[in-house]
């Protein structure tokens, strides 16, 4: 019989008591974000109609800590903290001399590291008086994780869904339905851009762009309502730094610190969580740790993108952003990490790629989907797909220390179990999952439309 | 914004190193099982074909505990102990001056209680040599837990899954494989007792009945394969008594002991797991509480069966053993908490509401579900559909709280999640849910067909 596996597991009043701000740390400040008319930089007051005051701060803050409120503690005590455990039968398998930790998200009540940041948005916006909160989603789980959060501080959530994931996916629905959230296909008749689209195409299967443009129309035609987003922002990624300050703490319990980290990145939300507390660190003047974002190779933002100032959503109603981006047009194929399936990368995790703080790479479904199953067998949990990249680069990274016979500690964040997407591995196992490849040409044409405001404000 | 639920902890070394054995403090023992052939009691030897000898050994056990082997707490420290909350938010949801406290069993890998037996089971299979363990499973959480278990000690696992579920729950299956299991729907032609339900009906969807025949069948026919049951046993329900160990202690720490425990009971395991260690409390001279089995109105062996002797299989391969039961050949309707589906009781549970030491009451499916999504939209976790049964029986106790102006303890387990489930909860939001009904008359021709050895030897 094999040794096993080991949780490090924190009391809970070591749940953090501050998120993590970057950019307190780095050597210089992301680029600003521009107004999409005038391309001037915008202000707080241009962000109000969308968020409550206290989040619009935080996306601007420069201070190193934003305090967590206590209403939001106490609920994040319902999972938090989460445990790390030292993955020692999945090294056995690998016969690699390295030693790999991964801290699991997936014992959050929606199932991903999503919760972090819903309960926080859902907090400030009830704080400030707001009845509801309009979002989009794609594969589901941010829809679900504000369910969640809505249901607890009886906030109305109204979630624009891509009506092709809609239809394919009833599981995700049914679970945001059980919160008490609507979960509405995009395009709808609910909004003038969804009817818009409807008009002109009553078929269109809709798109992550489409869904945002309603819930922003939405959020703005209401004084009670505001908009959400699940990753991307500052705030939103600043929220998940509860994930990699716990790490700090259980790696110290292990006696060990990461050589290297590995996160998958789709909007940033995830890497940011496990990463930019480490990353602080040694800004800081720690501890030297590899950094590696895995993205996938359908969709590859970080390794195939330009750095260029660019919109958030196809319909061009979200201020520009400077980001890695394969051009707001660009359609990524419908593989099944449909967390990862955004054309752009957050603007923070962006600026330190371009900083050189950390290293990017990109790898195809079929491997991720064969890393996930190895692991699961080691281990015994199940990864959601987006989490399976990161557990390939994790195995990647092990092989390579089995090569160089090194003993160097990996930590990757296992952002979400894979309970809601057994077809995508019930796909896997009956030969019907293949490698998806994005067109080139089409990719070049999103890039060549990008708009023109790179040249005159940079980093 | 409202007072938040409370989680209680245990840190993991008080996850318990025995198992406790019920029969121990009963003033008396259950009625022996019998052989099939000659209604004479069975012993040890008798069982040796299907089961390990350490297995039998706990099977027939009267010791009041026995040690859990290291490498099963091992493992159980994956997720174990688990989390016992306060649900102050459904409280208030409900207005009730009870307080309700929940043991939550769904952060297992596999999402419920079943691996708490698993692991146990493929432990002792694999220390006595066993190479293949084989099983049958319905909606497909126990093939599951064994299937995860199987990886863990690197033992093959053969699931039977009625043919029903194998086509319309595609996810467990997935799940099963990958955990490396192989899971083949029932009947087959694996075997010569489904090869020849095959012959007589080509498109037999199967039975739980069949595919144990399937399951016993193969193990009985190799030396190194054995064969694991998920309920029902003796052991397996001992095995599951870590759950209320574990509550004893939570409950402690909340400074709060039950007035009432809900549980809810199919084979009866997961009623096992929170019930008998308070039981035994009791029964050794402790506090008073009552215990109340929730079954489901379609499928309700103590409410409505026959305390007699009767088989476990519809085939009639496996011996007598005296329980509450709707006859072996009652063919429950297709109601979504498959895992309640059983015709009998565990003899166990059925010799303790013999003896009146617990109540049983039935719900319908919907007035279930409608409890669950409750619960779900108070607390933030969804159920799986068995564990609504409690979910409703508990609030039922609240309620009466209500009425009463009592301020009552209520304890249930939440025996796992919803996650696979949600199409269930599709169908519920839906419209398509509907309470199922058994047939009177299939009952009565099911109860008039049990084996008539009830008169001669009895409790």
């Amino acid at each position: 019989m094999s040794s096993d596996s080991i949780k490090y597991l924190l009391s809970e009043d070591r749940i953090p008591r501050d998120w993590y701000n970057l950019i307190a740390d780095l050597p210089s400040p992301p680029p600003p974000v521009l107004h999409p008319g005038t391309h001037q930089p915008v202000g707080p007051d241009d962000l109000a109609p969308l968020f409550p005051m206290s989040l619009i701060l935080q996306e601007v803050a420069s201070e190193r800590t934003i305090e967590i409120p206590n209403p939001v503690r106490d609920i994040y005590r319902q999972w938090r903290p989460t445990p790390l455990y030292r993955a020692r039968r999945l090294e056995q398998a690998l016969d690699t001399p390295a030693q790999i930790y991964y801290k699991y998200e997936g014992v959050s009540p929606a199932g991903s590291h999503k919760p972090n940041t819903a309960v926080a948005q859902a907090f400030y916006n009830k704080e400030s008086g707001v009845k509801r909160i309009t979002t989009e989603t794609g594969a589901g789980q941010w829809g679900s994780s504000l369910a969640f959060a809505g249901a607890l501080f009886d906030l109305e959530i109204e979630v624009f869904m891509v009506k092709v994931s809609f239809q394919q996916k009833p599981y995700r629905r049914a679970l945001m339905e059980s919160y008490g959230a609507t979960c509405t296909a995009s395009p709808s008749d609910k909004t003038m851009s969804g009817s818009k689209i409807l008009e002109d195409n009553p078929d269109s299967t809709g798109s992550l762009g489409i869904a945002i443009s309603e819930a922003v129309e939405m959020a703005a035609q209401r004084e009670d309502t505001k908009y959400a987003l699940g990753s991307v922002l500052n705030h939103v990624l600043m929220h998940q730094t509860v994930v990699g300050q716990e790490a700090i703490e259980q790696m110290e319990m292990a006696g060990a610190y990461p050589d290297v980290i590995v996160g998958c990145t789709g909007g940033g939300s995830n890497f940011a969580g496990i990463v930019f507390p480490f990353l602080g660190q040694k800004l800081r003047g720690g501890k030297d740790v590899r950094i590696v974002a895995v993205e996938p190779a359908a969709c590859p933002s970080l390794t195939k993108g330009r750095y260029a100032y660019d919109f958030g959503d196809t319909g061009h109603l979200t201020p520009l952003t400077k980001m890695y981006t394969l051009g707001s047009t660009f359609i990524p194929p419908g593989f099944h990490a449909g967390g990862l399936r955004y054309h752009g990368m957050s603007p923070l995790v962006s600026h330190i790629k371009e900083l050189g703080l950390i290293e990017a790479t990109a790898y195809a479904q079929l491997d991720c989907f064969e890393a996930g199953v190895q692991f699961a067998r080691a281990e015994g949990i199940i990864p959601a797909p987006e989490a399976n990249h990161a557990v390939k680069g994790a195995i990647v990274e092990a092989l390579r220390c089995k090569e160089e016979g090194k003993s160097e500690a990996i930590l990757f964040n296992l952002c979400g179990h894979g309970h809601f997407d057994m077809q995508a591995y019930t796909d896997y196992f009956t030969g019907k999952l293949q490698d998806m490849r994005y067109s080139e040409e089409e990719l070049a044409m999103a890039l060549a439309g990008l708009p023109s405001v790179e040249n005159t404000i940079g980093a």
